[in-house]
């Protein structure tokens, strides 16, 4: 079963998040240098696969703002900081508001146990840049 | 931040879902039997902790239904068939299309990747039984 | 630093255990019938490594039986119910009270979160075979 | 940087393995009575997966029997038994010799730990069943 | 099953540890930092998770030091290295021996694996300062 | 069933991969001096399982090379940064191609999810230095 997939609307740019948050550039920053060198090896899967990484998170059955934060979710439960940062920003750019932000950290909490604490704190340094 | 909390209106009790599906019933038998013996042992963190997972998922600033995906995305993710059972039992109780969960469950596959599949292909037969 | 190491004096027999619960019993003739044929293959590293981890649980700086309920708190947290029966088994073997097994298994639930659930259950299923 | 990929040169059908081994057949019966329901579903994403998971393992700049043995070592460090069937069966169908797979399993045990040991035991089983 | 809980008694406090050692000092000053900042979020459910995560290492059935040692364990296998720090520092304030603190490490890196290797070895320089 | 198991023949000496890379001499510069310090606490069991360690890489009855690329694939897995530069470093001195590293972190791309990405994009800058 498959709705339609659309690029999602963003209320800001990447560059906007990267002014506004000092945690948020040095991440976009680090990426972009680091997936310049990924795209240079020209793999043929690893761009498949980034590729499908893209679709899963557009307009579809579900607004492209809970997939978002339900990649955020996965990520702090599977805890890895890069992950859970990309989200949040992601999140942010959509218009995501603080609260929801937080009760999506909540599930992963819970799901995750104490272990996920020392990334709710991180994730919380960004929230406070963020929306600050 | 903390938005009001009030318990999710089901559209489906989970009787109803039990009498729908074979997987549903069996699951919340089992689950229903051992937690029983849980409760006997009235631990005082045991308790807590069903406190505060019952908490988590209540309607707040996020939908419920958003945070039953949410708790689905984990459970797939982490990879434990009883709670992406019970994820998508709720999910179902609070009126989710089986496209919403199909969307769901790709989070999870891209963010978790080939090992989340035997868990996806169990949970695509509990939608084929709650939808078909 | 090394603390002298001894085998660790068991209350009861494994026959003992499996005749007081028959999910012990199911487990521990599973067990045994597996690594019959895992002995068989005579693998060199396969064998050293059951030598390592057999040492591991010995009589040492710290008493046998706090380190198999930290076995318990690491097969909680890493889900795997095999071992957290195995290692139950041991504990109650040892001697080691109801109430204290429990603690453990608040431990791991605490920090593994609430996909630890499941596993919990079932650890009380057994609880209630072994102390009731 | 990418290799020429094309389509392994099996020795054996999938049917012959399920004559061979009993847990094989099981293995293959469920995952393809499974695989019927999640193709009837007709899931974009999750067709780009499978597609994408299926040109992982054909012959490349390594051979596909390596590759298959990858898989399983992943499979047994992240702990899924079908993963683990699966990729047993098809090292096997690939003419991996039995040491081949038994080294593959030691990586695995030295890399995950004694939390990999009761799925050790299942794939022993396995492993007297296609080469007994 | 409840024992009474009561707050354990420390032999050092936190300051004590963080003029003995460089790496407990970056790390509780890091902590302090960032928990001030979840604070003045005042989640409702935070509040509530870090509220049963503090319960769960007091004076119970079992010693508060050897939880603080399970909790060790468990993050040492999952993988945390706060986490891990954060435990040592807790058992050394109850007085934990150095090879109380390397038997528990053991139990992490037999059950966990060499992928626990990198941690240890962070976790081993911690105990130099400590106990050096 | 064992192979007899002999010493690798590297290609290149840690020392001439650290004059290549500074990514691999900062990892084996960090590695050296934490290593030392677990070595002079002489603890049994560590002293064991790192020669185990050390005895499941060696040439056997699957070719070293394919070893360490089978750790490479299980540390990528388990995302653990340095286990991955660890195992491409020894996987470079023996002799590996690029593209068969690319291939191996392929598979531990697709069946990890993308959760292994920020690792794969640390993974490639070595590679870089490596083979650039």
């Amino acid at each position: 079963m498959n709705a339609e997939r659309k690029e999602p609307n963003y209320l800001f740019t990447e560059k906007q998040v990267a002014d506004k948050s000092e945690i948020a550039r040095r991440f976009l920053d680090g990426r972009t240098r680091l997936n310049a060198n990924v795209d240079k090896a020209d793999n043929f899967l690893v761009k498949r696969f980034y590729n499908i990484d893209h679709n899963t998170y557009l307009e579809g059955a579900l607004p492209a703002k809970y997939k978002e934060l339900m990649g955020l979710v996965a990520s702090a439960c599977l805890r890895c900081d890069d992950c859970v940062h990309y989200h949040m920003i992601q999140s942010y750019r959509l218009g995501v508001a603080r609260s929801e932000q937080e009760e999506s950290l909540n599930v992963a909490l819970v799901v995750g146990g104490s272990i996920v604490i020392p990334h709710l704190r991180r994730a919380y340094e960004l929230l406070a840049e963020l929306y600050g």
